[in-house]
Formats: C-alpha cells, sequence, structure tokens
C-alpha cells in the first residue's frame, strides 16, 4: 500500500533527526549544516524521490539514504548562494554568512556536499550507478544554473529562451533529478524514468515561474519575504522578460532604466509600483499563469503516458495531489 | 608489465587534457576550472591512485577516470582553500577569486565536486561502492582538516597530538584514500587495502612534515615560494609546536609573544630570524627531519606486509620509488 504525503514526510523528518553525519567533531563545521537542515525546509526534493520510489512499486526504505542526501545536497546550495547572493536572510533566520562568516558558510556547505555524496552511496547495489549519475549530472546542472543566474546580473538582454534554460538548470533539474533517483532505486524502465524526468522538469519550471509571481503578487505573511523584491534588486525574471517583449518602445524603455540602476531606499516603493503599472498594461501576470498552467498540463501528459501495468495507482495519486498542491500555493 | 611513472604521468596528462567535463558553457563556470587544472600541479593523487591499482595487478585504465577525479576534487579544495586562506598566488600565478572574483571561486569550486563526483561514477561496476566510499570519506575529512586547520588560528594553545590529526585530516586522508581507490579498483583483499591505507598516511603525514621543513628551511626557487611564510602568518606548524615542547619557559614566552600579533612588514625579517633562531636552540629541524624518516619506515613496513603473492613486483618497484623521491625533495 503506497504511503501518503505525511508518513512520507514523517519518514525523511526522522532519518534527517538521527543523521549520524553531522554529530561528529569539528562541532564548528557540522553545527552550521545542523541549523541550516533546521530552518525548517518543506522537504520537496526527498518527499519527490520516495514517491517516484513506491510510484514503481520500490520500497521506500532503499531509497532513503539518497533522497535524505538531495535535501543535504539543496540545503548546501543555499548556503553558497546565500555567500553569493549576499543574502542575510533565508526562512526568516540570519543566513550562514551572517550568523557565523563567510568561511564557515563555505566550508560548511563543502562538508554538506561530501555528506550528501556519502549518502548518494547508500544506494541499492543494482541502481547504485543510476543513482550516482543522476546525482552528478543534477549537482553539474545547478551549478551552471546558478553561473548563469550571476551572468544575467551583468547581461544586458536577457531572451526568454535563455531565461528559460537558466531556471531549468538551477531548479527544475533537482526537481527532476530527485524524481529519477527515486525511480532507478525503484528499478523502474528507462523509458519511464524518461517520462518522469520531463514531468519533474515541467513541474520545476512552473514551480519557479510561480515563485517569480508569488514575489510580486504573494501574500507577504505566507511568502515569508517582502514583497516586489525581484523589482528591487533588479531581476531579470519571467514577469520582466516578458514585459519587455510586449510593451511599447517607449514603456520598454522605462522599464530597462527603471533596472538600470541599483534601488535607492528613499525610492524604492515609487520604483515597484512604476514596474508593478507596466507589468500589468501588458497582461505579464496572466501571462505567467498560463505559463504556469500549460506547463502543469505537459506535466500531466507525461505522467499519464507511463504505462498504468508500471506504476501503482496509489502512489500515482500520492504524487499528483501533492504536486497539485506545490503548484497551488495562494496568492 | 608494471607501467613507470612517466608512463602513468602521461596517462594522467592525457586524460586531463581532453576531459569533456569542462569544454561545457557557460564558459564563466568552467574557464576557472581549466586554468586551476593547467597550473602544473604535480598530479601526485592520481598518479598513486594508477600506481596502486597496478600493485594488485588491475588494469591501469579501469581506474584513470577516478584517479582524474581525485585530482579535480584536489583542485577545487585549492580554489576554496585560498578564498579562506585569503591566498593570492599558487604556483607563480594568481589565484581564482583574484583573477576573477570569490564568487566564481566558489562556484567553479562547487562545479569541480560535481565534476570529480561524476568521474569517480567511472569506477568499474564490482568496485563502484567501494571506491564511492573511499572518496566520500576523503572528501568529508579533508573538510574535518580545513575545519582543524581554521580553529588553530585563534586557538590559543595546538598539542602535537591535534596537529598531528589535523594534518592527517587535511593532507595525508586525501593521499591514503587515493591509493585506497586504485587498490579497490583492482579487487584487492580487504585486509592489503587496509596495509596500503595505513601506508599512504605515513606517507601523507611525512609529506606535510617536509612541507613545514621546506616552508623555513627550503630552497626559494625550488620550493616556488617565500621562505618563512609559516612564521610570517603565526601558523603552528610542527617547528612551532615542538619548539613549544622544548624551549625553557623565558623562550617558549619569546615565541609565543612573537606569534602573538600579525607581522608587520617593517619587522618581518627581525621575526623569522628570532623565530629560526628559537627553532635551533632545540634543533626542531632535526625532530622534524627524525620524524619524517620515522613515519617513512612505518609506511614502507606497512608495505612490505602486504603479501608478495598478491602483487607485482614492478609495479611495487615503481611505487616505492616514486614515494621515497617525494619526500627526498631537495631542502
Amino acid at each position: 500500500m503506497a504511503q501518503s504525503f505525511e508518513q512520507l514526510l514523517g519518514a525523511v523528518e526522522d532519518r534527517i533527526r538521527e543523521l549520524p553525519a553531522f554529530r561528529r567533531q569539528p562541532v564548528r563545521l557540522y553545527e552550521p549544516a545542523v541549523y541550516t537542515m533546521n530552518l525548517g525546509g518543506k522537504r520537496i526534493r526527498p518527499v519527490l524521490a520516495l514517491m517516484a520510489c513506491q510510484l514503481f512499486g520500490g520500497s521506500v526504505e532503499k531509497v532513503l539514504d539518497p533522497a535524505v542526501g538531495l535535501e543535504v545536497f539543496h540545503n548546501f546550495t543555499l548556503l553558497h548562494d546565500d555567500v553569493m547572493d549576499r543574502a542575510d536572510m533565508r526562512r526568516g533566520k540570519p543566513t550562514v554568512h551572517v550568523k557565523w562568516d563567510t568561511n564557515t558558510a563555505i566550508l560548511t556547505g563543502d562538508a554538506m556536499f561530501a555528506v550528501a555524496v556519502r549518502l548518494m552511496a547508500g544506494a541499492p547495489a543494482e541502481s547504485l550507478r543510476a543513482v550516482l549519475q543522476a546525482f552528478e549530472a543534477l549537482a553539474v546542472g545547478v551549478c551552471e544554473g546558478q553561473q548563469y543566474d550571476m551572468n544575467f546580473e551583468t547581461q544586458a538582454q536577457v531572451s526568454m529562451a535563455e531565461y528559460m534554460e537558466m531556471i531549468r538548470l538551477k531548479t527544475a533539474v533537482l526537481i527532476a533529478g530527485s524524481l529519477q533517483i527515486g525511480a532507478e532505486a525503484a528499478g523502474a524502465p528507462a523509458a519511464s524514468v524518461a517520462r518522469l524526468y520531463a514531468y519533474g522538469t515541467q513541474i520545476g519550471l512552473a514551480f519557479q515561474l510561480q515563485d517569480d509571481l508569488l514575489d510580486l503578487y504573494g501574500d507577504e505573511s505566507k511568502f515569508g519575504k517582502k514583497i516586489g523584491s525581484d523589482i528591487r534588486e533588479n531581476k531579470k525574471t519571467y514577469l520582466y522578460i516578458k514585459a519587455l517583449e510586449l510593451l511599447s518602445p517607449a514603456d520598454a524603455a522605462a522599464l530597462e532604466k527603471a533596472f538600470a540602476e541599483p534601488t535607492r531606499p528613499e525610492t524604492e516603493a515609487g520604483k515597484v509600483a512604476l514596474v508593478k503599472g507596466l507589468y500589468e498594461k501588458v497582461g505579464v501576470r496572466q501571462q505567467c499563469e498560463a505559463a504556469v498552467q500549460a506547463m502543469f498540463k505537459a506535466a500531466e501528459a507525461e505522467l499519464d503516458a507511463i504505462p498504468a501495468t508500471e506504476t501503482d495507482a496509489e502512489a500515482l495519486t500520492v504524487l499528483k495531489q501533492f504536486t497539485a498542491k506545490l503548484l497551488g500555493r495562494d496568492y
């Protein structure tokens, strides 16, 4: 019988809590890792790995270590990204490089990456190589995505294709790779692993576009960060790029001008309002929502193309409900 | 027939030159990796992996990818260590965080770690898990060693036992792990892998103590960095710790006082001379040389304890000559 989301999440949380890898000396190295792992992430990636495993009839226990490894890897990327992006807060708490220092964030991050490899090595023998290859591919992809993201800061023009490729690498590859690892551990047929990977890619892209929307149109109390931060930081998101495509030359120039300089505290409210107004002129919010819906449909089509004989019907429902919930966040 | 050091080094260099993992987009991510890999390291770790593989009759080709992965991993640690230690030069060239910037050094380093995992995944099926476990153990160890090294900067007292444990983790674990990976790929018996690992640990410790000696007593033109940098940076090395053990209370206090403050350019020559004088009073150079010799003997004993029936006599000679040369560097 397939396990529910709550049961799978419980299994992940239990394993994270008892993880011996972080209960070691020197404390100074591992304490920030425990701190980060306990900041209350949603454990999306390990839960997806478990769901993919049980989808193909695999025992969830088999893939628990690699699944937790995905969460450790994800948290490692947060540590380093927060240094690179100079982010002071994460989930309402000071980031590691603020609470400790930059060297700590670098080195503890590296140790977390090493621990993630350790956990991947816990995959069942028959799927070890496949799990490992999925892992190294997603690890390389995430680094490439972060590099593109940093490139975009100084790159004058970013096309929609470039943006989509960046978020595919930075976000979707890890979501898709988590599903892939779960499916590989269950010994799923290659064609179905590929379908599930494609499903994960669409879900991951939609998830990131949703995040772009929430940044501007979200409920501040639910979203947990200040509304409009992408505009204040001149981030070239889906909304910005789509608006540039659709706006008149004069309005497009005004938008580019607004993004051309660092935001000053005394004018930031006006800037957010100006940009929001330009976005509304051409309906980029609706465009983005439509893109999320289209991706969600494309994702479901991939999932539905997997032969029903290979999958557990209950587990399929559990997975579908989880991703629907993931993309149905209020805003 | 066993391959010579030159043949093995050639195989490593060829594989590094044609490595597809770094010929990818975005260029900004991979260019600093290629730069670092081409700074002219001695390829000690991959060569040791190949030597260990052929020692147990394994085909060197089998372990070439993991061996190169060890070199990529080692270079990743250099990138991050140079950021953490604020080192501007490495092998006579500007370090990555100087030539590019800190974010580049962090992210390219991460990508190199991921590529190292990719190369480990190229191990033969029958030894994949063993190779992987050796790799994650050495990766965790190196991070722990770097943390202890950073802790020592602000730690008032560092005992010899603490120092030896730090260099075991930071340096010896990677040397020993490289030998282990080669031996595992060849399918060596567990008892002999353990012997070879112990050999590598002793060689690695001796190698680091040799480095401590070279820093002060080396030939500047051969060593490639300025003599006495450990003293100028107040680094608590074997020489410093042993001197504190042996000096009279008054002299020990003078040594501690010299290390208590950052070195100023106008007094650095005097400081190096003062500390060197204190070291000579109690013969710490000779003590350290004796320790290197003792470790070398202990290492050879481990190697000699491996049953001759398991090993290739020629390959054994190649390994012994290489490590002897490694520890016989002029100073």
